[in-house]
């Protein structure tokens, strides 16, 4: 079953915006036996969209479409598909219904530009979409089933999910190669070094297919299997996980693509143990990024994003000696930060960071890109300095919460590294 | 002048991996003068490349195509170009020169798969590639003017700055449009009550296109001049600006697409005042977000991230009976959080937030979305409760951080809100 991917919009034509949602659609596509052939954007212009429609429906046997569906004039998308498929547009009561309880639920008004969401092509279905006001919806144009979902990522994907997938056409088993695909996060190597290390994979697992993805600051591995038997792809899979994991120790994760944070979390809440931060160069990352896994509140007690001194002095009791002497960018007072902010959370561990993010506030001894970083643990104190040198303040602060994290990930698994126990 | 854009790749297209080239390209292109109207993207087939080829060949005047110059077996990029070209492939002396130097200056050994490189169209024009391995080319197919470039985005941006944006056919200025772009940021409206005040905007500016694009939680306006005379353009663009800003008023964060955060740091540089914040449902967002802008460290003090009661009442001195009678979210609460980072950082502005941002904690009363934001300026504190159902815990923060952030905002542009006086 061949299937395309149409992205429509000025922003994404223009290059105003990047595609993601092509790659997202690409890859669930493929999970689910549809073999994915081309991928087409064009702008807001009814022409193009209308020609673009009917090719897609001469080539294709499914698509999904994106953007457009919104309530204002530059939304053109059910406007070209109604002419392509040489319909008209019908008012769906259903639809209405629809934007009427969203808006309602949200308490907002409905505007009366949100009622022409409610006019479809007539023959098509209408798919829900319960976390925004458009509604997509399922049309046949040429020989293809087409699906238009909304343009917002975090629509497109519920509805891709919960609309689209359970409704393509089934592929009967002989025609049907499963994929499997098994995500293994890892950090702390290259992605070359990583690459490296996991050659050979294919010589010792044919079927399985490697392929590394620098989401930076991690590099995630994808082990794919292509095959006919779930069963035996199964087992290829784990085979293939269990080499890799053997190959790259402590610098995997998560065996199934879990993020740093949630992987953190799990560890504390199996110990009963509470964390808490202080931060500087990273600025509250790490604190966003702990308090984005739900129920984090039962083992997250304090961030104290301590920016200036004065703070780090009053509110965390780090030692003005300690600044004075060293500096704020320093081991020691890494330490007393970690320690303060343990002592006055409660915490089981306490995690800070102080450094350099850039552009400025470099010097030689400390260039941009310096990181200390302290944990206080039931343990005891350790600390660590770091450098890095990418192009930007926001990824050094992304590499210096990821490697924080890290310290906090490794200590609480393998305790201290043995040269700094 | 018409342009197209093709990514080719397996990767690409199964969607492992983003295409963020086109982007990149449909940018570089437009400012030329180029008017981009399709990007397209196929993965390593022969026979679906070729298609791809002759289809722009035939609706294009100039195309830029990525990926597939590689040396191994799945580059087919110059094989497929032949063949729509129906030319033969010939080896191009000064190409393999190109490749041997550049192994040369890298000490490192050519392969004999490198060799295939230097094969080239019959016709084309071999284009250098400094940084790579991989020369590209320019060939005529059909109509349409091609150039071909690596996929390693660093070295297609350096060709396509160096090689091809210095060869496009060059327009006369009779037949060139101009694009210029406007971007305003706003916050607080919905889209489509967005949408409905600048209906019209199009009657009274003839030429200027309206975009808008949800980039949650903000809404960005687009505004798009197609003509001829740069100097006209600017004008119209202007004016239809200060149109928008007359009809949004207090909505618009920017008037150049910057962020609140860059916003926020500018009113505060201006007023050489500071800023602390506490926050608790955000979990260190609003602070991620305000040292994200370099050099925020000369106005951002601190954020305790007082995610327990027990951290809010010794770190930020939120009175315990506070938190008895009325809760941790409450409008009183988040009075005493503002107060207490003020009083303890030093700083003129303290703003904070105490809310539920789901999926659990709800209740009847206070249910999931709920938060309250308060600011303790130096006129006084107010704090407002809202709320917002959005889907997921990371909406939530971001909804809850930017509303915070706009109070700051409002409250240092225009003072408090005559109700909450």
């Amino acid at each position: 079953m061949i299937g395309e991917i149409l992205a429509t919009g000025d922003e994404v034509r223009s290059g105003a915006l990047v595609d993601s949602n092509s790659a997202h659609i690409a890859q669930k596509l493929e999970e689910a036996g549809v073999a994915v052939t081309r991928h087409t954007c064009v702008g807001d212009d009814h022409a193009v969209l209308v020609a673009a429609l009917r090719e897609i429906g001469d080539r294709a046997d499914v698509a999904v479409v994106t953007g457009g569906l919104g309530p204002t004039e530059d939304d053109l998308s059910t406007a070209a598909a109604a002419v392509a498929a040489e319909v008209s547009l019908e008012f769906y009561n259903q639809a209405m219904q629809e934007i009427e309880r969203f808006f309602k639920n949200r308490k907002r008004l409905m505007s009366d530009s949100n009622r022409k969401q409610a006019f479809l092509p007539k023959g098509s279905v209408m798919l829900s979409n319960p976390i925004g006001s458009a509604p997509g919806f399922s049309l046949t144009i040429g020989k293809c089933t087409f699906f238009f979902l909304p343009g917002v990522p975090v629509e497109m994907k519920k509805m891709l999910a919960e609309q689209v997938l359970p409704r393509l056409p089934r592929v009967s088993p002989e025609h049907r190669t499963l994929c499997l695909i098994r995500t293994l996060s890892t950090f702390g190597l290259p992605e070359a070094a990583t690459g490296e290390r996991l050659s050979g994979l294919s010589d010792l697992f044919p079927g399985i297919k490697l392929g590394l993805r620098a989401k930076f600051p991690e590099i995630q591995i994808k082990l794919y299997a292509y095959g006919k038997e779930d069963q035996n792809l199964q087992e290829a899979l784990e085979k293939a996980s269990a080499w890799v994991t053997e190959r790259l120790g402590k610098c995997i994760v998560s065996m199934d693509g879990s993020s740093m944070e949630a992987v953190i979390g799990r560890l504390l809440l199996e110990r009963n143990a509470a964390v808490a931060v202080a931060e500087s160069c990273t600025g509250g990352l790490i604190s966003h990024r702990l308090t984005n896994i739900p129920g984090s509140s039962d083992y997250f007690l304090l961030s104290a994003v301590t920016y200036s001194n004065a703070s780090k002095i009053s509110v965390l009791g780090v030692s003005p000696e300690t600044i004075d002497q060293f500096g704020a960018v320093h081991e020691e007072t890494a330490k007393e930060m970690a320690l303060g902010v343990k002592r006055i959370s409660g915490a089981d561990y306490g995690l800070s960071t102080t450094g350099i993010a850039g552009p400025d506030g470099g010097s030689p001894e400390k260039p941009v890109g310096t990181v200390c970083i302290g944990l206080a643990s039931p343990q005891g104190v350790f600390s660590k300095k770091l450098h890095f040198s990418f192009g930007s303040r926001l990824m050094h602060k992304k590499i210096f919460a990821q490697s924080a994290m890290d310290i906090l990930r490794m200590n609480i698994l393998y305790g201290w590294p043995e040269k700094n126990a």
